[in-house]
C-alpha cells in the first residue's frame, strides 16, 4: 500500500481516539470557486491603546493589566465556566443535565502587541512553557478541578477575537469527551504493553522516517499518519511523561525551541501569519494514577492550498466522518522544504 | 435545575451520541472583536452562464447539464471516493490503513440558480425529497455500498463551493464514525425498551413543548436539547422509520413543508440567506437489521448573534469538547418568535 498510498481514496485509523478519516488523494484537482479569507498582512503595532490585553490597558471587567514584561495570565473576565454553579444534576427521563464548574484563564505570550510564537525569541516562548507548567499545577491542585485545557485560537478564521498573542486555559470538574477517548486507548494498549501507546508510536515514526518535522534532544514535532487538518502537527516528548508539569528547565527550553521551529515552518507554506489552534493533552488532574498518558500538544491549522484557501470541515465531516485531500506525508514533505528562517526574517 | 438552567454552566448529554456539551448562558454578554463574515446580500441571476451546475451549462468532467426542470443528479466530477481502489489493506506496527470505495454525487434543487430552499415551492421541494429517496434506494442497493449520506452545505461561510442551490450524497463502503456512534446508542435503547430511544424523545418533547419549532402530521422540527451550534435543529419523523425510503407521497410532502417552514425561520432569523450544513442520518444499506434506528435530518447553522457574527468550534471545543452560548430553549424562542413568511416576500 505504502508506494500506491498516495493516489488512492482510504481511511486511516486514529490510535488515540480510535476514530477513521477519510483520505482523498486524488482530489487535489477540484477548482476551487468557493470563499476564500482576507490574507492578514496588516502590520501591527507593538502597543495598541484600545487592546485590552495590553501592559497597562484596562480590561472589561474594570482590572487594569500590570506592565508586564514576559508571559503574564489572568482571569478571564467572559469566563464559559464558574467556580459556582448552584444547580443541581438534572435528570427528567431522557433529558440529562449536570452542573459545571470551573476557572478560566488568559494567558498573554508576550507584552509585545505585533508579534506571535514563531517571531517571539526562544527564552520568551520558554517563559510561556513556565507559564503553562504554573497554570496546570495550580488550577489542577484545586479541589474541583479535574482537568486543565491549555489551547491557543490563532487568527481571525480561527475565531480568536483579539489579534494580541495569547492563549486561553479552561479548566474544568469533569473530563471533556476528547480526554476520555484518549484515555481509553492509552489505557487497553497499557494493559496489554505496559508501555506508552504515544511513545511506541513515535518510535516507529523516528524510523521510518516519513512524517518528521523536526526534533531535538527532547521532542519531536511530526505530521501524524492519521493527520485531519491539511497541516495537522503534534509535539511528543521523547520521554514518557504524562503531564508538563514534569519538564525540567532544559526540557522547557527545548518545548519552546521546536514549538518556535514548526510554527515558522508554518508561517513561511504560505507567507502568512499562519492561523491554527493548538492544545495540550495530558492527564486529568483528579488525583488517580494514569500511568498509560503521554502528552502532546497537537496543531489543528485550517489554511489547504494557500493564505486565502482554507479546508471546511463541513457536511460529510460533520455528519460522517473528517475528510482530507492531501496525504499526511505531502502535507510533510511540503513543509520540510521550506527554509527555517521565518520569511519576515529573510 | 429547569428555571434556574438558563442562567449557570452546566453540561447536557446527547442521549445519540453519549457525548457532553458544555452551555454557557451566562456568557452571552461578551464583546466581540473578533471576524465578522460579509453579509452576502447580492441578488443573484436565475440562470447563470458560467456556474457548472444551471442547466445546459457544461461541467469541469466534459459533460453538459441536460436542460432539466427540477431537481437533477448526477456524478460528481472531483468525487472524494472512487468505485474502484486498487489497494490492499495496509497494517505496519501502529499504523493502519484500509481501502475506501464510493460514489458521490451531486443533487442540484432546483435549474433556477438565484433560489434555495426557503424559496422554493413545496411542491418543487418535495422534488428534491422524491430525489433523495430515489438516489438512496439505488446507491444503497449497490453490493459495495454499506452507508449512503445525503448532505448540504448552504452558504460560503460553509465551504460550499458554489451558490446554485445543491446538495451532496457521498456513499460508501465503511459506516462513518457518527453512524457508529448513534447506532450504539439506539441499539442499547432498543434492547432495554424494544421502543425506538429518538421516538420516546419526541413524545417527551412534544408533551414538553419548550424546544418544538414546528410540527405537521407527518414531522417535527425542534431544538435538541443537547444542540451544539447556536441554532441547530432536527426533524424527526412521527412515524418510527428506518430510512426516508420508507415515505409515501403524504409524508414525502410534509418532510419537504417542514423543510420549507424551517429553512424560513432560519432566514427570517438575521434577515441573511442563513448558511449550514444539513444531513439526514439513517440506517446504513449493508442488509444488516436496524430495527432500533430511527432516521432524522439535522441542521447545523454557524451564525450567532447576527448575519455577520458567528460562533467558531475552535481551541476548546477541538481539543475538548462542544460549547454554546445561548441555550437550546433561548434558540427554540428566538426562532419561535418570527413570522413564517419569508422575510423576502413579505
Ligand atoms: O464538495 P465541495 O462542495 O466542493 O466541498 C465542500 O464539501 C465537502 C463535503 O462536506 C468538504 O469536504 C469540503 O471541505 C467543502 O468545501
Ligand atoms: O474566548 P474567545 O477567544 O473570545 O473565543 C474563542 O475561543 C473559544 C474557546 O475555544 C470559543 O468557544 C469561541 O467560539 C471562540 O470565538
Amino acid at each position: 500500500m505504502d508506494t500506491e498510498i498516495n493516489k488512492h481514496p482510504h481511511r486511516r485509523y486514529n490510535i488515540l481516539t480510535g476514530e477513521w478519516i477519510l483520505v482523498s488523494p486524488h482530489r487535489t484537482k477540484r477548482p476551487w470557486q468557493g470563499k476564500t479569507e482576507k490574507n492578514n498582512v496588516e502590520k501591527r503595532e507593538t502597543y495598541d491603546p484600545s487592546c485590552y490585553l495590553c501592559p497597562g490597558n484596562s480590561r472589561a471587567g474594570g482590572e487594569t493589566n500590570p506592565d508586564y514584561k514576559s508571559a503574564y495570565s489572568f482571569e478571564n473576565d467572559f469566563p464559559s465556566l464558574l467556580p459556582e454553579a448552584p444547580l443541581e444534576d438534572f435528570e427528567n427521563g431522557l433529558l440529562k443535565a449536570e452542573a459545571e464548574t470551573g476557572i478560566c484563564k488568559v494567558v498573554c505570550f508576550s507584552p509585545d502587541h505585533s508579534v506571535t510564537l514563531p517571531l517571539m525569541e526562544k527564552n520568551d516562548i520558554t517563559e510561556v512553557v513556565k507559564l503553562w507548567k504554573k497554570e496546570y499545577r495550580e488550577l489542577g491542585s484545586k479541589e474541583d478541578i479535574n482537568y486543565v485545557q491549555i489551547f491557543e485560537n490563532k487568527g481571525a478564521i480561527m475565531g480568536c477575537s483579539n489579534p494580541h498573542p495569547h492563549g486561553q486555559i479552561w479548566s474544568q470538574k469533569s473530563i471533556p469527551t476528547e480526554i476520555l477517548k484518549k484515555s481509553k486507548h492509552f489505557k487497553e494498549y497499557w494493559n496489554k504493553n505496559k508501555s506508552s501507546l504515544l511513545g511506541e508510536y513515535l518510535k516507529q515514526e523516528l524510523e521510518l522516517n516519513e512524517r518528521i518535522l523536526a526534533q531535538n534532544e527532547h521532542f519531536v514535532a511530526l505530521i501524524p499518519y492519521w493527520a485531519v487538518w491539511p497541516y495537522e502537527a503534534m509535539i511528543i516528548p521523547k520521554k514518557h511523561y504524562h503531564h508538563i508539569g514534569q519538564l525540567n528547565s532544559e526540557e522547557e527550553k527545548a518545548f519552546a525551541e521546536i514549538i518556535k521551529k514548526l510554527t515558522i515552518k508554518y508561517d513561511n507554506l504560505f507567507e502568512t501569519s499562519f492561523p491554527y489552534s493548538s492544545g495540550i493533552h495530558q492527564i486529568p488532574t483528579d488525583g488517580k494514577e494514569y500511568p498509560e498518558w503521554h502528552f502532546h500538544m497537537s496543531f489543528y491549522p485550517p489554511l489547504l492550498r494557500s493564505a486565502t484557501v482554507k479546508k471546511y470541515m463541513v457536511g460529510y465531516e460533520m455528519f460522517a466522518a473528517p475528510q482530507r485531500d492531501i496525504t499526511a506525508e505531502q502535507a510533510a514533505n511540503n513543509l520540510n522544504e521550506l527554509s527555517n528562517i521565518h520569511y519576515l526574517n529573510h
